[in-house]
């Protein structure tokens, strides 16, 4: 079932054990969908649904197990996990605590459970559940150590090459915003269309689109479709990540309704070049801070960044990973990391945003986006 | 901003406030993002995002405040919500926890606060932020006593009106689905073109689509799609999680490629059969185990439920939300109350599901979905 070749996961999971010998932890605990899935392949979008908890532990010897609801045990049993444990979830007395516990006390009375707890992280299990569980574990359910952060960030080829094809078909869509876009039509039309366009262009589903269309500039950039129509002198401005293979794309593009004013052709061409300072800047050996600051310099001639916080982000199983472009962060960049660049510039009519996608390299940084031109397209 | 009238929010935090009084809780802490707009209104595809937390206090007394990212202010004060407070996150030192510690300590050394605690929930923040917070809150976080999912459970007049809203546009794309669906179509494709379709008929977004096309039944209902041709013989089934502000609708429908087998007609007349079984017993004072037995008892002659574990199951602002319709679930039927009546049942090549939408009434219940009928649809 998974595109990927079992060596792909067999390289994960030797690269987490190393990492729990170095942090002296005897198993990993994770709950969410992108921590399962990093090392089974488990691709479903039934995580939608809230009512079903779902583990998988990785001990630092031998082979993952995975403690779900049987009613997952025919998709995880295509994968090329075998240790495959189920209860017929929901169960409103033992959702599955009693299983898992079960599980985790044969790694030994003192076994050292590492659960990522840091920045961009939550548990997804009940609150309650987690309390009890901590009660008839009889190891020690801990954090850790900012591991899975450290595995996720940097991706294989593999991984690269999915991201870039998802990038290939947003960028396609993008291309055909004229189609569905222009003065007159409601903002929640071009929504609805551009997703279409995204679908037909080869994306499984289209997690997240927002978006903007208003006078020389947006107020922000999260915003959903409202049913206002597009005018004259408007950008419109559409965030999308998209996902094929279970591997997102996070960029954006602005258009101009009718003739763009000065104002916004040089507010555009100033994010472009922000873009390409930031990409030049992109290589093993510098740090996230330092491609906020390159950023920065242009857009603000260096204020430090906005209210959206940071310049750009990871990205990959998830629309945002670690790390962020930030003053604060100092994760240096690696070889095989793909980030956004997300520069934004404030406007008489509020601001532009602008983002592309791409990944570090050996000697410095290949786009996966296609990249923008400085001039701003017209609709 | 939104859709509904002030007088729908106040009536909301109205109830919550008597149930924190019945309960002896000074304040709700919400962290998710259902139960954050259930109080605003606040609508946005952000929360796509794992980076940020976002938090809402709903207090015993006076108004909710918000406590969020600064880069959501904006849209935020779109709202009703007035009481707006924020950081510029991602901050690593100090991710809005200060700042949510010093709101909720307002509410005095010795306030309870409530956070959901159960099944069906977890807490949308890093565990070393919850257990950080827990130092510096200098009243007690506990559990909500099942406050929120009591709340949410029963739905106002203006929530099953945008529920029938979006149940009718699914049903409009599956009317539609002999259009892209038929013999030697990848089923990967038909996924894609029923996403179309739905967005074309006025979905805002697609969360879920889940689904299978193999001979005479099905191994699961949460499969994505693989890239297989359709085969004359199989049973295609596609069900959909679609949303129209905010709301969703969650059912499928089975279709025959080509001419469906007796078997597999008579499994669909069954289903059929235990769905209006399900519908004839849904009403105020039965409860969610009740029409889990009358459906099957017909679908499996009283064997007490399948792996998938349940027979149906609420729905609203999640694509699955409380009851469940298994033997254990006793929650008592209201009206306003809106479930899903989801019935499977055995057949030679696996299984088949059939699955419809109903609001209980004063009376009785009425369906939302556009029933499907009892002869199953050739394509």
């Amino acid at each position: 079932m998974s595109l990927f070749e079992p060596a792909e996961f067999h390289a994960r999971v030797a690269r987490a054990q190393a990492g729990m010998e170095a942090a002296s932890l005897d198993a990993l605990l994770l709950t969410t969908e992108p921590e399962v899935r990093y090392f089974t392949g488990y691709l479903t979008r039934f995580w939608e649904s809230p009512t079903r908890p779902w583990f998988l532990i990785v001990p630092r010897s031998g082979a993952p197990i995975a403690v779900i609801p049987s009613i997952g045990a025919a998709l995880m049993a295509r994968t090329w996990i075998t240790d495959i444990r189920t209860w017929r979830a929901p169960d409103l007395v033992d959702d599955g605590v009693s299983l898992l516990a079960d599980t985790l006390n044969e790694l030994g009375p003192k076994a050292r459970i590492g659960m990522p707890d840091g920045h961009e992280t939550h548990v997804r299990m009940p609150w309650a559940d987690l309390e009890r569980l901590k009660g008839v574990v009889s190891g020690n359910l801990i954090g850790d150590a900012g591991l899975m952060r450290a595995l996720r960030m940097v991706k294989s080829g593999a991984e690269v090459a999915l991201i870039e094809t998802i990038c290939g078909i947003a960028g396609r869509a993008f291309d055909r915003v004229p189609e569905i876009a222009g003065e007159g039509v409601p903002l929640q039309k071009v929504f609805r269309g551009f997703q279409m366009l995204g679908l037909e262009e080869g994306a499984d589903w289209v997690p997240y689109l927002a978006g903007a269309s208003a006078q020389g500039g947006y107020s922000d950039v999260i915003s959903p479709a409202t049913a206002e129509p597009l005018r004259r002198g408007d950008v419109l401005m559409l965030d999308t990540g998209m996902v094929r293979d279970g591997y997102f794309c996070d960029f954006d593009r602005n258009f101009s309704v009718g003739p763009p004013s000065q104002e916004t052709l040089s507010a555009h061409a100033r994010l472009i070049e922000a873009v390409d300072a930031g990409a030049d800047a992109a290589r093993p050996g510098a740090t996230a801070s330092d491609i906020f600051h390159v950023m920065d310099n242009i857009v603000t001639g260096g204020a430090g960044g906005s209210d959206a916080g940071r310049l750009g982000h990871g990205l990959g199983m998830q629309l945002t990973e670690w790390p962020s472009l930030i003053p604060s962060d100092h994760t240096i960049l690696l070889p095989g990391m793909v980030l956004t660049l997300e520069p934004g510039i404030e406007t008489s009519g509020g601001m532009l945003v602008h983002e592309e996608n791409i990944v570090i390299t050996e000697t410095g940084c290949r786009f996966l986006s296609p990249r923008a031109s400085t001039r701003m397209v017209q609709i």
